[in-house]
């Protein structure tokens, strides 16, 4: 049996319960396929916070680097100073494991509900490509004259050859094993000139060496109302760090809420482990409850399981999902561990 | 008789379109309301930048200072490099002439259809005030090693305390005059930390002189999502100038399109005059067809004479767009000039 060493990593608020429920899930498809999970679990977030001061103490990334995928359910509590969690352990991990590729599928599940009228699931199946390791994401900035009323307040966004390249051509590669072969650049070259510009020059370049590949650009701003009423118009999206955050979030929103919203922040070099988690925060009002649901935290079961070529295994769990969705509407409300429950069940069963 | 002079910009694309439309409806209301334009047209955009090599002369800014407003179509052209005009032309106007507050209404009217299923006018209601002069927007970065393996394209975000507390004092203006009195800051300060605090410092401060307003934190992405699942969540709107041009956009998309989205670049001190444009860019596709939907220039009129104090004839304008737009459903297919012409009727009559 090959065995895979997994690192989870709950975090704060919803994030335990609903990483209980993709746990539960790869534990349904584990033995069927002879896999075996090592699995230990990360006390990052919050509480240990509050607890020790630490945020992510050196030895546990170190720890981390020696698995071979994490799995993540979210970070952030309103009893710490905002960002501090954020970027001391989410964005500090994706940077340090070099996650350039930060995946999020756009897709309307048969049995989701669209916002949007009259739209289907035919309407909606992107997958975005998100810049995970640069951008205004650098952290590079500061402050003069804080407080005073001559304060300045600066955020620098730093974008390199080198990173946008890699992306770009994880894009392409991506948009190549598509049925509709087509790839979106999408950045604001109009005012972020610099950079805009360099995305667009290695697009350019990059695309000599995928003639197969149709290739497209949009600003920011009007793919945001794309998404909202020609969605159809996307195939693959490459684009930074920023406004792959804001324009997935608009996409989890057409494509059925951010309950069913999964992501996975890829290092595709393998020169560390990759880690997926739902694209949802901690929302802490509906903590402890049971009221989360654990969907998207097994969709990101699936892309975890996908990144590790267990492709059979992958299909499994993706068809109990789609299963359980479609039966949804009948189920009445459900808790988190009930959904989760009916979902391994069917990957059992 | 007051007369006001106004500069009209044409611009790029559809904009010629939908600006004779404005000045159709304006030269319609005029005269019940002893009000008389003074009108200059301004020629400037790609022919003329193709014809001259001129975007924005100097003697043609000193000329628009002079105005009392400035109603503008759309600028950018696939033929000039992008940004080119986009920066040169409208930015720097909105820079030149201190538009610190761009007024953006997201807000369904009766007759208008939202691409949201089982959503109504009391649903979308908010007036997103974006900041205008500063952020990403101020142009700075640069590149080194440029078309290298080594390049490095940075943009750089300036926010000062000047010009964010004039624009939070400014939203907080607005919300205190509306019937909800609810102000929303929208920023990404878990990420963006020395922008973001000194956002959140800035509207706990001002904030103290407006107890009558409730107000309330959204990270920009999670606002996206809101805006398509729960936009009933908003009143005013205060967020920066890269945030702002983003949402508004998918505010369009969700209150009926951008051919309704108007908007105002203004200058509340009044020492430079204010621009009225809609928030739909030149449209080079459709450009020169009759096919532009006038209303959004149309709405951006309104603002204009809101702005000019002139109450009873912008609610005039305002109606005869609503009675126009309850009653497009049967009015079939029309043209640019046809839309133009029966507000303006209505207007007159
Ligand atoms: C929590 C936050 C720092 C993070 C981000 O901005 O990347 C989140 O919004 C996401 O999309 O994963
Ligand atoms: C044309 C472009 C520079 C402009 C902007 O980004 O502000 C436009 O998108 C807008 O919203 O008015």
């Amino acid at each position: 049996s090959r065995s895979i060493r997994l690192a989870a990593i709950p975090g704060d608020g919803i994030g335990p319960e609903v990483v209980a429920e993709g746990l539960k899930v790869l534990d349904a498809v584990a033995p069927a396929h002879d896999l075996s999970f090592e699995q230990t679990e990360y006390d990052l977030g919050a509480a240990r916070y509050h607890r020790t001061g630490e945020v992510l103490p050196d030895s546990v990334l170190a720890e981390l680097r020696d698995q071979d995928v994490i799995l993540l359910g979210a970070i952030g509590d309103p009893s710490v100073p905002s960002g501090l969690l954020e970027r001391g352990l989410l964005l500090r991990t994706r940077f340090e494991f070099d996650h350039y590729a930060n995946l999020r599928p756009v897709k309307l599940l048969p049995g989701a509900t669209s916002p949007l009228a009259g739209v289907g699931p035919d309407d909606i199946d992107m997958l975005v490509v998100r810049e995970g390791t640069e951008s205004l994401y650098a952290g590079t900035g500061g402050v003069i004259r804080k407080g005073t009323p001559h304060e300045i307040a600066t955020q620098e966004s730093v974008n390199t050859a080198f990173g946008v390249e890699r992306v770009i051509r994880y894009a392409f590669e991506q948009a190549a094993a598509r049925p509709r072969k087509k790839l979106t650049l999408v950045h604001k070259d109009n005012v972020l000139a610099y950079a805009g510009d360099l995305y667009q020059r290695t697009l350019k370049r990059v695309g000599e060496e995928y003639p197969q590949v149709e290739t497209d650009y949009c600003h920011v701003d009007a793919a945001t109302m794309f998404f909202v009423n020609q969605p159809q118009r996307f195939d693959v999206i490459v684009t930074d760090n920023l406004f792959g955050d804001i324009i997935t979030d608009i996409g989890a929103a057409v494509a059925g809420g951010i309950g069913l919203a999964a992501s996975g922040n890829v290092n595709p070099d393998g020169t560390a482990p990759s880690m997926f988690e739902p694209v949802h925060g901690s929302a802490p009002d509906i903590a402890g409850q049971g009221k989360a649901d654990p969907t998207a935290t097994i969709l990101s079961v699936v892309m975890l399981l996908d990144h590790l070529g267990e492709d059979a295994a992958a299909r499994r769990v993706e068809s109990a999902v789609a299963e359980d969705l479609i039966e949804r509407g009948g189920a009445g409300v459900r808790s988190t561990a009930q959904i989760g429950d009916a979902i391994a069940k069917r990957v059992a069963g």
